[in-house]
């Protein structure tokens, strides 16, 4: 790849630290001088809620987090942070309480300190997400990026142990769909490479013990560096081809994408050797994709999109509504034929082989 | 390394561009809808800051440009900036110009677009300097970070050969030492490490063909990523031990650095491993230790201190001087013994062996 990109670098604290939650968040809190905090999480009564905020004062909570963020509940919410004269929101708990904050924080400029539970990584972005009706609308502002991001893995044991490995593969989706996406740059590459090195290290561990500390770890952080470059970079072809999936034919979204992106590295990976070499590396293997088949044998993630109730016959019209969304920048040149192909091994779950036709 | 660790990502929009400065930084101004610029450069007249400022209108500017920015200058500058009414400084040149510009901003306010021609890397950062009389202020401060930063290789096509590797070497020095530098953690880690593996490409690059565009592209991008990394991490053993040198013994800064570091990393893999890895990774080799030694040979980099005019009997009165200044965080447990034998090899340009004596 030339050097030639822009690359936004977005600027915020995190603070890692194992069971440090509550110290990092009194400290933040500290630091940005705020008097009157917002409490922003799915359920105020939580244990990891009370762990978080047990060294600072409440002054205002909301615990009216729905997926997709309703404008409804939004509205509310911005009210009551202004006539209370809140100056710094906590969001505690995954994208959706993340995603109320940044609702808050989209019209009113007050600054989010968000305390991530989960691997979504919202929380490493400045994109929004608000619902109307049954419209979404998403936009991306400097607003809404979290000033300061506190990671405790001591809060994520409680995440089940297969919505943690769905939840990692598709970060892991992000990190190499990252590699070819429209806003690809070397930047994201390497905040890619590091995020699938620690995602690939910290699953097998989660799988083996959920309460580990150091595999808890590692995803957390995996999921941080996967947020953050998969946000610079965009979509590239593996989320275009998923997204229609899961869009038109309802397949689950985590599983499609585990079972999806094998598929996609094989047929771009002979186009993209830098890539793959980096892939190659983060996986400890001597190419992309077989360290990605280890992993995924390692992980038992299921493999043919048929088991996930994806029909043969609609592979035909499947590739009609995909191929015109395959961005420019995707290194293989993609043609009608050779996506059906795509979706058909993906389908059967045949053992993806990388097939160099240039 | 345990996750345990606060980062502060510095938020920062980056243009790289080969043959795209002019554009690039008439695209910014437009951006910060700015309508006074001033220029800071060493030299108004001279090719590169006429292309540079090819599209734009300059209102102000200031070419009092001096090392270590003495205060009276900045003072001057300063003044001429806020009766101006300047709402944009555009630095072009190495790190004495963005160092100017960085001064100015620090007490008015003004945002920088920085221009980066050396590899120097100061427009990474948010460390200012100041000198009074011959005294050195340094600190830390947003406002002296640059909004935007521009890179283009082609303005660092007439850097000469000579000090292009030196200034290399450094920057991999930078990004070595942040390895284990005492805010040393997996991000800066990662950047450093995609910093090595570029300058380690680009370097020989520049070598065989100055001019020649990937070279200078690689030199450029892995210099960003050092000051990054480096500017996040500290100072660790290696430019303790090289500020010493240099500051107590007059050794040549560049020169210096290039000696000593082989010593320092064999000195510290065996107690880092992690970082021994990314490092051999990032130059392609099976060993940090190995891929530094073929690239110092490739570069016909000096070997020994006694070639660079340090005497042998000067080694116990450094190791006094080093010794109370290695950061705790080193891997390796420094004594005034082992500082003793390392400062020996260097002195004599042995080649350098990693020791492990745990």
């Amino acid at each position: 790849m030339g050097l030639n990109f822009t690359h936004e670098t977005l600027g915020q604290r995190l603070l890692f630290g194992s069971g440090k939650a509550a110290i990092n968040v009194a400290e933040e809190v500290a630091r940005q001088g705020s008097r009157k905090v917002m409490l922003v999480a799915t359920s105020l009564e939580s244990e990891i809620v009370r762990t978080v905020t047990s060294r600072i004062s409440i002054a205002l909570t909301c615990d009216d987090v729905v997926q997709h963020v309703p404008i409804e509940g939004a509205e509310a919410a911005r009210k009551a942070a202004t006539d209370n004269g809140i100056d710094l929101i906590i969001s505690v708990g995954g994208g959706s309480a993340t995603g109320l904050a940044k609702a808050i924080a989209l019209t009113t400029g007050i600054p989010i300190l968000a305390v991530a539970t989960t691997y979504a990584g919202s929380e490493a972005t400045n994109v929004w997400g608000l619902t109307e009706a049954t419209r979404k609308t998403t936009g991306s502002d400097i607003k809404v990026l979290p000033v300061a991001v506190v990671y405790d893995a001591q809060l994520t044991y409680s995440l089940p142990v297969d919505l943690s490995i769905a939840s990692g593969m598709n970060a892991i989706a992000h990190c190499i769909d990252s590699m070819w996406a429209p806003g690809a740059d070397p930047i994201n590459q390497a905040l890619a490479t590091e995020g699938i090195r620690a995602l690939a290290s910290g699953l097998p561990m989660i799988l083996r013990n959920p309460s580990g500390e150091r595999g808890r770890e590692l995803a957390l952080y995996g999921a941080y560096l996967s947020a953050a470059s998969f946000a610079s970079a965009g979509s590239g072809m593996h989320h275009k081809i998923c997204h229609v999936l899961g869009g038109t034919y309802r397949l689950p979204h985590a599983q499609t994408h585990a079972s999806v992106l094998p598929y996609v590295l094989a047929f771009n990976a002979p186009f993209a050797e830098e890539a793959n070499q980096r892939i190659a590396y983060a996986l400890g293997a001597s190419s992309g994709l077989e360290g990605l088949n280890l992993l995924r044998a390692a992980l038992n993630v299921p493999t043919g999109l048929k088991d996930l109730g994806f029909e043969e016959s609609n592979i035909e019209e499947a590739s009609e509504i995909i191929f015109p969304l395959i961005p420019e920048s995707n290194p293989r040149k993609v043609s009608r034929e050779n996506l059906i192909e795509l979706l058909h091994t993906a389908w059967a779950g045949e053992t993806p082989v990388s097939n160099d036709e240039r």
